[in-house]
C-alpha cells in the first residue's frame, strides 16, 4: 500500500543542532529503508572518505558544470567549496518507488523545496529550544541579557520552522529517529497520496 | 514538546473490517498513552460488561436527554438502540493534554469531524483494497461479474476515505497498530502544532 513513487525527505535545521548525528544513527538501524542520497563536493576526500559513498567528489570544473546543466537539487559555496545534492540519484530512486533521504542545511532545503514541494520537510529542533519555557520560568538564576539573547535566537529558530512540516526535538538521539521513523510510516498512510493509488488502480479499469 | 491540548485520534472505516479488533490490540500494548473514551448506549450489558469501562449503560430518557443538551459529540441508532461519545470526557481529556482515542462508525466520524476538525481521522481499509490490483490482472480465475462486483464497492470505500487524513490498511492487527501509533507520534510533531506553542512560549515574554 505505497504511492507508486518514493517520498524525498529532506531533514535540515539550525547548524550544531546534530543533523549528521542523527542521520548516522537512523542509518546504523536495521529497519530502515531510505536511500541516502550522497552530496558532490569539492573538497578534498579526508583519510578514509570513499568516493560514492561520504561524498561524489569533483573538481570545481566538474561541479560548475552540474550547476549550468541543472544537475544539482540544491548546492551552496561553503568556505571555498562547493556542496550540493545531484538530482539525477534522487529522481531515480523516487522513480523506483524508494523513499530518498537527504541531511541537507536550512538554505538548501529551502532550495529542494521549491523543486520538490511534495517533499517530507524535517525540521531538527535543538532542546534548548522547549527547556526555554522552564529557563524563562526559573529565572535569577540567568541574567535578563542571557534570557533575551536566547529569546532572540529561539524566535529566529522558530521562523526558520516555517517552510517545514514537521518538527523534531534533537533530546535524544534515539527519541530523534524513532519520531523520523514515524514520519515516514506516517507520510506513507497519507490519505491524499494512499487515495490517489487506489483510484488510478480503479479507474484503469 | 507536545502542544498543550491534547489530540483528538477517531478510528473508523467499514463495517467488517476489524476495527474493534485492531483497537482492543492497540490498548493492549504498554507503550500506549491513549485514553480511549468509552461510548454511551442505552443496550443492555451483556454478560460481563462493566459500566463505565465496555459503556456507559444508560436508559432511553437518559440518552435522549444527553442528546437534548448537546452531550453528545455523535450518536446514531442501530437495531432500536442508540450509541454515541459523550463529549465531557472528550473534552476534559483534550483539556488536560491528553491525546483520546475514538473507534467510531464512518458516520458518527463525520459528525466528529463537523465539530472537531483539527482531529485525526484514520480510515481503517479492507486488505482486499490493495488486493484488487492483483486480482485484476489476475482474471480468468475469477468472473466478470465477480470482478465488477468487487470494482463497485471499492469505489464506495475509497470515496469514503476523502474525510479521512490517513488510511490505514488492516493487513495484519500488529501492522496496523504500528501505524496508527506511528501516526500519533507524527502528528504530534507537525509543524503547525509545535511551532503555535513554541511562539506562545517566546511571545508570552
Amino acid at each position: 500500500m505505497r504511492s507508486e513513487r518514493g517520498l524525498l525527505i529532506v531533514l535540515s535545521g539550525p547548524s550544531g543542532v546534530g543533523k549528521g548525528t542523527v542521520r548516522k544513527a537512523l542509518f546504523e538501524q536495521e529497519d530502515i529503508h531510505l536511500n541516502y542520497s550522497v552530496s558532490a563536493t569539492t573538497r578534498k576526500p579526508r583519510e578514509g572518505e570513499v568516493n560514492g559513498v561520504d561524498y561524489f567528489f569533483k573538481t570545481r570544473e566538474e561541479f560548475e558544470e552540474m550547476i549550468q546543466n541543472n544537475g544539482l537539487l540544491e548546492w551552496a559555496e561553503f568556505v571555498g567549496n562547493y556542496y550540493g545534492t545531484p538530482v539525477e540519484y534522487v529522481e531515480q530512486t523516487l522513480q523506483q518507488g524508494k523513499d530518498v533521504f537527504l541531511e541537507i542545511e536550512v538554505q538548501g532545503a529551502l532550495q529542494v523545496k521549491k523543486a520538490f514541494p511534495e517533499g517530507v520537510f524535517i525540521f531538527l529542533a535543538p532542546p534548548s529550544l522547549s527547556e526555554l519555557k522552564s529557563r524563562i520560568v526559573g529565572r535569577g538564576t540567568e541574567t535578563e541579557e542571557v534570557i533575551q539573547n536566547r529569546l532572540t535566537i529561539a524566535k529566529e529558530e522558530i521562523d526558520m520552522m516555517d517552510a517545514y512540516d514537521y518538527v523534531v526535538e534533537n533530546d535524544e538521539v534515539a527519541l530523534a529517529c524513532e519520531r523520523i521513523k514515524a514520519i515516514v510510516t506516517s507520510e506513507h498512510c497519507r490519505r491524499d497520496r494512499v487515495s490517489k493509488y487506489y483510484k488510478q488502480m480503479t479507474e484503469a479499469e
